[in-house]
């Protein structure tokens, strides 16, 4: 954990228009797994924002595992991949600049999807206005609670007293949802991390009823023992084994909710998924998959309560953060391989 | 087709009290596929029915591509697995041939789950009785409409406009599926299975849309064909390849209803399943395992539809009549290997 954005100043003085700006283009689909090459960084100009468009100077963007997707090109996802020889793209936070459009104004904080660019110029449109104090930083903004969030109550549908397992539970949506699950009622929250030091986290400062290293023996028999009445809600960010483990172990009328894809991430090869279904049949179990886009309508009701939970302390927001675009194609890589908690943000004009 | 059980009188005279009645017993749990050595006739005798017991002559027994993976000792079903050395069991029509129960007469019609059996004895509560003029035959009463109803309305959550898939579409849940689904509103209702003849019954006599046989080339260019706008909901009584092309070509928030596993029955081994979910994440679908005994609170609505139906000749009701128990357990094999239309079921004592 990096705890120095904590420190970064909520309104710094907008700099002078830049003329030219970093980006980070995808120089190559990726065979597999992507390696740095894959990625081309361009210092490109930043063009005056034509009427009716906003400049945008970004403070900081989101890493998601999601991304390997996109660069692969897998075309079953809701966003469209990306195009070798364009700019990448990704959430981000950041301030305007100049603005050729009267309801946005210079200094004004907004998120978008623009990231992997230290500065971006799009259609007024493309940019959401936040406010400066809804968080005490902006990199809050890239959070995935909301995921998390509608996951547990849409696709999962969470009901008091579920025992709830969360696959990499240390991870930005994780550590949400499974802290999030325990204040929404769960009875009994378990996850899942790649470390001794995640797992003591989880059960420490997140709060979890239980936690185990996925690589400490078969998945089965660690979550057997840590659900010995089985399990209600499986959180699902990584699939394989994890997923099949819980199928196993899934009391009649389970529920998953699928998240992520993390094994398929982290190998670049499709995953051998769920197996037969015959537990699914039996026990009558749902998989559904979701994405936040088609829950917004949420985002009201669950912004309410978890300001209200960071402001009593029932929940731990945790964060890493990176230096400098250049930096963010190898924590990409570093992040799908499990080397950070919680969120994973990188630091661009700040 | 068999329709010879049109003839069958409605209400024959009850015989005498039986000494001795034929039923099958497992001989032997099978590896994989069963053969018909693991299966055992035997003419047992047949107790009075003993205070609060009642005596029925079994008219019909249901045949169920499940009852496979009762015999293989499945422990994840929601029925329990046969036990060795014991009679099967499963769904029957019969008529009481002595009753020490007042809550049931001699000639009294009821249905239950003793099957395999010529005659069953058992408390009173194990028998449910049943109107002798709800249907045209009392095998009927062995339909499984209700089935494919829950899993259309319940599980896959059909809605007006559907485009909607069923795999072994001419069988005894398919046949009902694909009908139920064009009353109840689906757009275009496609059916899979597994000959010529009985693609041709689907788009026949059955009404679908379309249909093709899943032994011609790949699953996944049929399937596209015959549904060029995606489709929305896949009934699955197969998995496999064709669990795995119905989340190819399913549009967007696409529902899969997990009703069978012939696929595994068919091969005595497990299945490959779905799959990498990316496409389920993707495309936000949700994929239900579902039975009806979770949902026997429809009965009564789906009943009234289903006889209106009928009545109307706006649903066909496909049977295939296997006389005798001893060629039960060969029926049941063939059934699997794909044999049969409709539902097949076995007269007995008729």
């Amino acid at each position: 954990m990096d705890n120095t954005s904590l420190k970064h100043p909520v309104t710094p003085a907008p700099s002078a228009a830049p003329r030219t700006g970093l980006e980070v283009r995808l120089a190559a689909r990726p065979d597999g797994l992507p390696v740095p090459g894959d990625f081309a960084l361009v210092e490109a100009p930043v063009p005056r924002p034509a009427p009716g468009q906003v400049l945008v100077r970004n403070l900081y963007m989101s890493l998601d595992p999601g991304m390997l997707m996109l660069m692969s090109g897998q075309s079953q996802l809701p966003s469209p991949g990306y195009g070798v020889g364009e700019v990448l793209y990704g959430d981000a936070v950041g301030e305007v600049v100049a603005s050729a459009d009267p309801s946005l104004s210079e200094g004004d904080l907004v998120v978008h999807r623009l990231g992997w660019r230290e500065y971006a110029v799009a259609a007024r449109d493309a940019f959401r206005r936040v406010p400066r104090d809804l968080y005490p930083r902006p990199s809050m903004h890239l959070g995935f609670g909301l995921v998390a969030y509608v996951g547990l109550m849409e696709a999962a549908q969470l009901c008091a007293g579920d025992t709830v397992f969360v696959s990499s539970a240390a991870g930005a949506t994780g550590s949400m949802a499974g802290q999030i699950a325990r204040l929404k009622g769960a009875g009994r929250v378990i996850g899942s991390a790649g470390s001794p030091a995640k797992v003591a986290r989880l059960t420490g400062e997140l709060r979890f009823d239980a936690a185990f290293d996925y690589h400490e023996g078969p998945v089965l028999d660690r979550l057997s023992e840590a659900a010995p009445d089985g399990i209600d809600v499986y959180f699902d960010n990584v699939g394989g084994e994890q997923l099949r483990a819980a199928i196993e172990v899934m009391n009649v009328h389970g529920r998953i909710a699928v998240c992520g894809a993390l094994n398929r991430q982290r190998t670049g090869r499709p995953d051998e998924g769920p197996g037969d279904l015959v537990g699914v049949l039996g026990k009558r179990l749902t998989i559904r998959g979701f994405t936040l886009w088609d829950h917004l309508e949420r985002a009201a009701e669950f912004g309410e309560q978890f300001r209200r939970w960071l402001r009593e302390g029932a929940l731990v927001y945790d964060e890493t953060v990176i230096d400098g675009l250049e930096n963010a194609p190898r924590a990409l890589l570093d992040l799908v391989g499990g080397s950070y908690s919680g969120k994973t943000v990188v630091r661009l004009c700040g």
